[in-house]
């Protein structure tokens, strides 16, 4: 049997990768990633998700190193969150240097010491240009280097990396994914707010699909109607 | 003016290579990192180290992720510490997974957000063959994708990976490194044990460059000796 270990945010595009993993009979370990993100709500999603699909869930305490990755609304709490278009110069300010390559490496880490045979994660097509670590030719260089960090070869896999976040919707209702349950918003206040990159985004994601989206937003600005 | 991150142990190398970019005139920042190893005595050396050089010097705490990285001696205290030289097979008992990509994505991160132009780090030509990630073509897989990870490139300088760790040596005496202000034993006691593998490079090492030891070292087993 495949072993699997899933980069799981708890947000839309990671819950469908884990159903889809589990519909694939894998073996499958979860990996939420606490880096002092603004929203640390979307690791409470993460476990009860976890606990719906009745797999292994871990928590990797990255919050020592917050600190050290200072500049973005993510883990700054005095840079406040944009709102708007993922496309806006503004949306800069919710990087957090190398997130993408930590993460990597930590799951990648913990899959050695599981004896696992890959790491998924839920990249997708309409990943971001003001993200350079969500460029291909990144990811291929991290991909060549996990294959390469053990002596058993991982494989690190992106099966939604050619497909849009409302193709991921669509697979994720063929899948039954609860997506009530998931969480997007930056912000981490009571309900999604509506307004910031990922809301936006994950607002025209389910337009997109032509699937009804069951989230409750705190506001609808003029930017983010359908 | 260069701005470069040293990843810093407080070891050998590190702290030659942390003199050799000082020298160069860099402004140097000096990173450490705490992943629960048993020998965190390396820390205080290199904190006393950065204090005698004057430098800016920083822990990235992933103390928290330790637990996920099991199987390694050096960070489950239910596993001994190995003795005898690196190539024994029971030095493997060591490998801590995937440390090195997890080290250098931390100390990338923290670069990107000092705006540093470069990351050095201590690699060697002796570093073992135990250690898939000591291997060249992961090295290099790695250094392109930390190239790519930001806008800005940055560069991974691993100046002595063509040397051996008696040259070293060698270029740490010219530069005046208090090597007896080092510290290199996995056992992380009281004093050097002169028993553990890198214990033993270390003793190799100096006789090698034909330069006095000033390690104090618990005992001297056959194996060990000059």
């Amino acid at each position: 049997m495949t072993k699997t270990v899933v980069i799981f945010s708890g947000g839309m595009d990671s819950t469908v990768l884990l159903a889809d993993v589990i519909e694939q009979g894998d073996e499958v370990l979860a990996l939420s990633v606490d880096y002092g993100q603004r929203h640390k709500k979307e690791l409470e999603y993460a476990a009860a998700t976890c606990q719906h699909f009745g797999v292994t869930h871990e928590v990797a305490d990255l919050s020592g190193i917050s600190r050290l990755l200072g500049g973005s609304s993510q883990t700054d709490p005095d840079i406040p969150v944009p709102h708007g278009h993922y496309a806006a110069d503004t949306m800069k300010q919710t990087v957090v240097p190398n997130r993408n390559m930590i993460m990597l490496s930590v799951a990648t880490g913990w899959a050695i010491s599981q004896k696992a045979d890959r790491v998924a994660y839920a990249a997708h097509a309409g990943d971001h240009t003001i993200y350079p670590d969500c460029r291909e030719s990144f990811a291929q260089a991290l991909d060549r280097a996990i294959q390469l960090c053990d002596w058993h070869e991982l494989e690190l896999w992106r099966p939604y990396v050619g497909i849009t976040k409302a193709d991921i919707v669509t697979v994720g209702v063929g899948l039954g994914v609860p997506f009530g349950q998931t969480w997007s918003c930056y912000e981490g206040g009571d309900i999604h707010c509506g307004a910031c990159g990922t809301c936006v985004e994950r607002r025209e994601a389910f337009v997109d699909a032509g699937v009804e989206d069951p989230t409750e937003y705190r506001e609808t600005p003029e930017f983010a109607e359908p």
